[in-house]
């Protein structure tokens, strides 16, 4: 395999991806709508949490969804039913959202309507993290019963993350999940993370995740690009 | 973004990496090896999974394990702790293995002196079931805390593998996870799967599935390239 040329292209897709995602980041500006990018591995609960985090919003704030996923509309059927508009992307493929199908997805909805607009990416750990969509705001997921060792396998994620969410705390005491170790080693690895520990299941936890993503939409901090 | 010559690139790394995968089947046909490659999310125990089989087949089989990781040594430490040979790979990004780094990792094994090697690939559901990586033998692994929706989001993973192992048996039942729709959707996708329930942390269903491979290893099956 021709690993240079592999180099040249990568930083190339990077270079095109990151003009888009800053596209993104004027158009959201001008509409003052908050993006918030969830990433996570399969079945750690990112459809749970964006729904919970949206009832405990409602009232509050206008929210939307965009739903990625290789194949399926599961997700965005779920979001659909709790009343909320959602936009599904199928990557047929693909492992992660890039921002060139993020634009292309947010072009289906009323922005200057929405105040924030969540994208649930695809289930995974890895490419996901190295992808600039244009987001105001990073948060990843890690589940109680995946393990705490996720974050020496997949530093990146938890280091290019705003703030990590612990779910499925319902599933503690577990004897792979030692919840201050893996706070430690995570603000030792990025010492800006906010780390929040929830359930989606007991409703534990959510409305202090919530209203701190709500503070941080009040305060409009425009997040410096990551990658 | 030129999608065209992406596809071509695609086309590209899939030729070289099959002609790679076809010299890794004649190198394990040549010392009777068997090779399995071990898929699944991240935290789904694919190294619970791999050192409960080993167990069951000590005395019986000569084995070692090639773990892929993006960093760390974790998973190899506990493989080696258990006094099994282990190599590790570090893809430094990669979300996937594919077949030249598969070859690499091989050549510190003495293959003549082993009757099956296990590869834990990277935990991702997507990439790792499009990579040929000369295998004898494709399983992959579901963990009911996922969900059972994964069939529907992550279809090609369940499609290219010869077994679905449902793992963490233990946290049934589950409100999320209905072991005959995931069944009968596996069985609908993919005639040949074969399905095992098991649970690593008590034991169920380990001797079932490690029996299962031993026969296949015993018949020498010889399986088709599935890319």
């Amino acid at each position: 395999m021709d690993n240079i040329r592999l180099i040249d292209l990568n930083t190339e897709i990077f270079a095109d991806n990151d003009n888009c995602a800053e596209e993104i980041r004027e158009q959201l500006k001008a509409t003052n709508t908050f993006m918030v990018n969830v990433m996570a591995s399969p079945g750690s609960g990112k459809t749970s949490v964006i729904l919970s985090t949206i009832d405990q919003l409602r009232g509050q704030f206008r929210t939307a969804v965009v739903e990625g996923d290789i194949e399926s509309s599961v997700d965005s059927e779920k979001i659909a039913a709790a009343g909320v508009q959602a936009v599904q992307i199928n990557t047929r493929g693909s492992c992660h959202l890039d921002a060139v199908v993020v634009q292309k997805a947010l072009q289906g909805l009323p922005l200057a309507e929405l105040d924030i607009v969540f994208i649930e990416n695809i289930g995974n750990l890895v490419c996901p993290a190295e992808f600039d969509i244009g987001e105001s705001f990073k948060v990843m997921i890690l589940s109680v019963p995946e393990g705490d060792d996720k974050i020496q396998k997949y530093p990146l994620m938890f280091t290019v993350s705003d703030a990590l969410i612990i779910n499925k705390v319902d599933y503690l005491p577990d004897e792979g999940f030692d919840v201050e170790r893996l706070r430690s080693r995570a603000k030792k690895l990025n010492p800006n993370i906010k780390v929040f520990e929830i359930s989606c299941r007991t409703g534990k936890g959510v409305k202090e995740w919530s209203q701190w993503l709500a503070s941080q939409r009040k305060t409009k901090a425009k997040w410096p690009t990551l990658i």
